[in-house]
């Protein structure tokens, strides 16, 4: 049974996140025997999303234009300027509506083990970025992992030392949690951070 | 942040079995960011399995050739012949090291409600197959789903009126199972095929 072409569809396949070899064959025979319209369809969208898609000149984040819609986007609040991760984390602070600012994608975190540096996530242009005279206030919105903390952390030394105005998304209990069931450490720092 | 290329390929990732939004959303994100190699190697693989894999003329299973590598293979038993649902089916039988004989691969199983009937999986074909005067005995090895079961009655009953001998594989314990662990249904249905 080997056949190359199938062979190659299924290797392609699993080196998708999360998808082993197992899936991997699953979507394989799946597409070549139920969906033959839908694998054209992605073979298409991959090429394109990799023909057209960029990174934005100011943000970082991706875009198939040479600055992204937010950035051009004259109704936000340019004073704010609020640094994540990925584009998923991003994605997330526009659906909870409370953030009318602007954004700067990491697209990584400090990582030391995996060989991430500061230089790697875009330190050099997120102080450059930050620096335009018009920010005043930067929003460290990274995640609460060790490596996302650690990301928080140094660039918040940096931003600081060139007179820039930096906070961090406030750590507590997650809204309509029973305080039985949050972990000690989050009640811990919410008790800190009271107010 | 609507992108068009990226909203798309996100769309067509969705598609593959097992795949949600969030799931697709880290998948496109990661090609993007971290594997431009790989997604462009799964472009290719898609396009390449779509134009090269078609179905063997004698069992079914998907080959680039007319005959699959098993169907020319002479050193296999061609007076037996096993039905089963996919080529995954096939793959497992295959890896059991059990069976020197060929296959023929259905491509499905009877599913009324899904509007499977049994033209949709073969049973033409497979008539027409076992019936070259070689093949002297057909082995259902359907799975013991509702479904498989009802395939395997209704394959085993067509072969039977045209004079084949029909097997079907047997249901039992487990390899390696205690008793103690094993579902009723198998206990007794490996009691009413005990040796």
């Amino acid at each position: 049974m080997a056949e190359a072409s199938l062979d190659e569809l299924i290797e392609a396949l699993r080196r998708l996140p999360g998808v082993g070899q197992k899936s991997a064959q699953r979507m394989a025979y799946h597409l070549l025997q139920n969906d033959r319209a839908g694998a054209g369809r992605l073979a298409l969208a991959l090429q394109q999303a990799l023909a057209r898609m960029q990174h934005c000149e100011r943000c970082h984040t991706f875009t198939e234009h040479r600055i992204c819609a937010t950035c051009q986007d004259a109704a936000r609040d340019a004073r704010q300027l609020c640094v994540v991760e990925a584009p998923a984390d991003q994605a997330a602070l526009e659906r909870s509506g409370g953030y009318r600012g602007l954004y700067f994608v990491l697209m990584g975190r400090l990582s030391p083990l995996d060989g991430v540096g500061i230089d790697d996530i875009g330190a050099r242009q997120l102080i450059e970025r930050a620096c335009d005279g018009v920010v005043s206030e930067v929003i460290l919105a990274t995640g609460f992992s060790a490596e996302g903390e650690a990301t928080a952390h140094a660039l918040g030394e940096a931003l600081r030392s060139r007179g820039l105005k930096v906070t961090r998304l406030a750590r507590g209990v997650p809204a309509g949690s029973e305080l039985e069931y949050v972990d000690l450490s989050t009640i811990a720092h919410a008790l800190v951070d009271r107010r």
